[in-house]
């Protein structure tokens, strides 16, 4: 705690440095013991069923700012993916201060809150695009870019101590088809003017060369829709508006009609509409509808590219959607990519698919998809255009910001640091430095209980999945002798473990004297012996518990 | 079961196809009443945590063979990776017949014979490369063809009925640094002779053009060695001696000296050694020798690049190998493709090397690895030698098959088949058609016992890893009555459930009436207002379990 007294402007990440998601960046202003601060989004992860069994979605844990949430002067929401605003509704609560963003986002922002019965408390503030707000001692100015979801922002944060560029999500596409190009002009202007420093997206730092224009996707994907002769489904990303809008203009073409199939495809087009986008969308068929037309007359914009078992696609790929069935003839699209983590999913579904007949079209064949985040050509460019003093890559798994750092580095930023979640980052005055560290982590939206990842809930039943349980309760009578046969319940065991582990109870009870030996020693004592026996037979230790009840 | 006292040729797989993994097909010469049984292949499938946790390895359900053991003539084994061998420990016990494979498989398959402790019942009989077997009715030729091992075999099994190629796994490379290359005037003679059906490798199938060879890959990693300074680990399948070769004379060439790190690394080398491969292989050092090397003077060669959490890499990425040490300077590159299912451990691998400020190189960016497996136009010229006039595809899920299959119609082939497992197949006489179907399924290796898949073991324990397990004790007197505070285990639950749970524990307690409700209404209503109590509170289901014990 250098400079105490004196004003400092300081990075805070708690979330989405060190993965791809849970976005959540605190920028505090002000001398140590009064900062102000600002957050730049609220993002959820999601859960993975390896690391995670039973957990859908996963938050920052942001009991600093809570603590000191009368310090914080405003979220500010970039854009509207889920990594981004999806812990709105959960966390808001915790900060109760006001909420800004551009209208599409705010727009989903206020669904999220609906959802969460926070509507009458709170309302998001509506920036217009290229908006300016003075938030306490930051002055936020927002600036168009491209991305995969319309109105993507970046932010230019003024304060006393200099300009911190945070770019938010972001690719350079010459040609978005919805929405502006990301202002090159504007950002040069910024670099000129002198920037502090640039906070910005890493989740293609890996990536060699150019993310490629969502136009080229257009033509390429109304060309293939055009050689298909059967009923055609395309699976997207929902948020990405412009791919929803080529894919309604290409069944246009071909003499298709549309039918949306998901909730979320009918969520997002609303949205969409409601706030100025895709004015010459297409009447939309009802399911029912499509499935009356000839094949080849159809087009179905569906949900479910991550292979999500409750989503439209798996459903049909089942066979077990109540109004879209698709067959030998027929192909689904895949317009997406594959998140990672996802694969097997994805991959169960494609046999399905094919198991019907269904042809399945992907990326890794035909140019369907682009990415809305920059690879490491477009990061040159922006970092040649803004030229900061300082790059903090965020937005990205370990080695994706160690890459951008290093990349950083060879392209003359004079100082380039990686921060986890938790570090707190001076950027001035003096040179960039780590100065703290908070209490920071993940919580687990378990069910719909909020738990911290700490607590170990998600890895005591991953421990349960990959050992099975044996449970043994021992009823005792009042001079604490054995008052009947003991019940022992084995979940997820092979069958004939279950003998020698009810030797080894039957063992670790004859030993057990209740003259000597107290409640506890029991329990211990056939905790083990069952234990061992297990392990000895099997090879693996279940998690083992023992219950005592008096009677 | 047409034909009935007739000669048929069927082929009979029973593991892979439907995965790429645990091959095993069995080809059937005789009446129906009567055939005679020649097994290709006996391999395993290693358990994914998502589907199986808790289970390493699966392997085909053979009971259908093991009922007429008498009747299978042998196993032939066409090459030495685990999906094509490591079942012959757990299996063969169910077959008890001989065991055919060329040298350096047999040693392999020797070591597992060792393991399981068999050697003294059973031994591999050694066919030279290029050997012939008269097996029962098949006479079965050895062709040599090019894979990612050494003496990868296809098959020629001629019968009465016609003769099948079994390709097994293979790839055609101009230059496979070890072993012979894919004999195209051998398959062009078989074409030319007449093939009646082709049993080929589909993993590859969705990939266009052709695999590559290794001889590029041995330039270009000798090329990226040389631009490291710091310490370098290669990790690569260790089966694959070419590649092991090719690092081995890469190290020499930049003046570093070679350590083995992991346990296969030194099993392969030594088995490779034995039958005559790596003759000029350098001097090995041990590990504690090579961290005394001035980091530029040493090469590590390590097992672990699929993330596995115990082989050597992961051990060294989470700083706890006893021997070895990287860090700020060293570089690991990835000589390997990432087995989907694998890619957030090998990710995380990445994250940890990253952390230690080693640099992580892959086939993403450098030319770090070639497929051992057809591409479409390696398949195409197969089919252009060996014009067979029934495709039928293996080695893939059902998606790489049905590709397969359309690829091989579009060549001309006048059938081309999808075949599941546990479907029998008949080549001949007459047009091929699916004329059986006969138990198949899978065996999970649950720790050190074999389990049925279909008897949802692992299923049980993923439903605990997702919802976990409440365990409700109830102790009654004789007369039925509750007789003291039943015991109840919550596992893998938020402690605030705790409470609504007991609530509903003790409402069912109290409707309880012991004179007119049996045990298992009780127990019935208990687990009921329990997992009900459950869901309301906290939105997911428990596997739940209701003992009684009489006092």
């Amino acid at each position: 705690m250098a400079f105490s007294g004196e004003d400092e402007l300081v990075l805070l990440p708690l979330g989405g440095a060190g993965e791809i998601g849970m976005n959540f960046n605190a920028y505090g202003f002000g001398p140590p013991d009064a900062r102000k601060w600002l957050v730049v989004d609220c993002g959820v992860l999601f859960g993975r069923e390896t690391d995670t069994p039973g957990v859908d979605v996963i938050m920052p844990d942001i009991r600093f700012l809570a603590e000191r949430r009368e310090d914080v002067v405003a979220v500010v929401l970039t854009h509207a993916h889920e990594d981004h605003i999806g812990a709105v509704g959960y966390l808001w609560p915790q900060l109760r201060c006001p909420l800004y963003a551009t209208p599409f986002t705010a727009r989903l922002i206020q669904d999220k809150l609906e959802e969460a019965e926070l509507q009458d408390r709170v309302r998001v503030n509506v920036v217009p695009l290229h908006g300016k707000l003075s938030l306490g001692p930051f002055a936020v100015e927002f600036l168009s870019i491209t991305h995969s979801i319309p109105e993507p922002n970046a932010l230019s944060i003024r304060t006393p101590l200099g300009v911190v560029v945070h770019t938010g999500d972001w690719k350079i596409d010459p040609d978005p088809l919805i929405g502006e190009t990301t202002d090159e002009n504007a950002f040069r202007k910024i670099g000129d003017a002198g920037v502090l420093a640039m906070v910005c997206d890493s989740t293609n730092a890996l990536v060699q060369g150019h993310s490629g224009s969502e136009a080229d996707v257009r033509k390429a994907l109304t060309d293939l829709i055009g050689t298909l002769r059967g009923r055609v489904a395309v699976t997207s990303f929902a948020s990405n508006v412009a791919r929803l809008d080529t894919i309604a203009k290409a069944a246009r073409v071909h003499g298709r009609q549309l039918a949306l199939v998901g909730r979320s495809m009918h969520r997002i087009v609303a949205a969409a509409k409601d706030t100025g986008y895709l004015k010459d969308f297409p009447p939309i068929l009802a399911e029912e509808e499509a499935e009356r037309l000839p094949p080849n007359r159809v087009l179905y914009l569906i949900t479910g590219s991550q292979g999500e078992p409750r989503a439209a696609l798996a459903r049909i790929a089942r066979n077990d959607h109540p109004a879209v069935t698709l067959g030998p003839g027929d192909a689904v699209i895949f317009s997406s990519r594959i998140i990672p983590g996802n694969e097997l999913a994805i991959f169960e579904l494609h046999n399905q698919l094919s198991a019907l007949g269904v042809e399945v079209l992907t990326v890794e064949d035909h140019f369907v998809h682009v990415s809305g985040h920059p690879a490491r050509e477009e990061l040159s460019e922006m970092y040649r255009w803004v030229r900061p003093q300082i790059a903090v890559p965020v937005h990205g798994e370990l080695r994706h910001m160690s890459e951008h750092a290093r990349l950083a580095k060879s392209l003359q930023v004079p100082q380039a640091v990686v921060v986890q979640n938790g570090q707190m980052l001076r950027l001035a005055p003096g040179r960039a430095a780590l100065v703290d560290e908070v209490p920071s982590g993940r919580i687990h939206m378990d069910g719909r209980v909020m738990v911290e990842e700490g607590l170990g809930l998600a890895r005591a039943r991953r421990a349960m999945g990959f050992g099975g349980l044996i449970a043994v309760m021992i009823p005792l009578d009042p001079k604490g002798r054995v008052a009947a046969e003991p019940a022992l319940l084995l979940e997820g065991i092979p069958e004939a473990i279950e003998a020698p582990v009810r030797e080894a109870l039957d063992g670790a009870l004859r030993r057990y004297n209740p003259k000597h030996d107290d409640e506890e020693t029991l329990r211990e004592s056939v905790r083990r012996a069952v234990r061992r026996a297990a392990a000895d037979a099997w090879g693996k230790k279940p998690v083992t518990r023992v219950t005592i009840v008096r009677v």
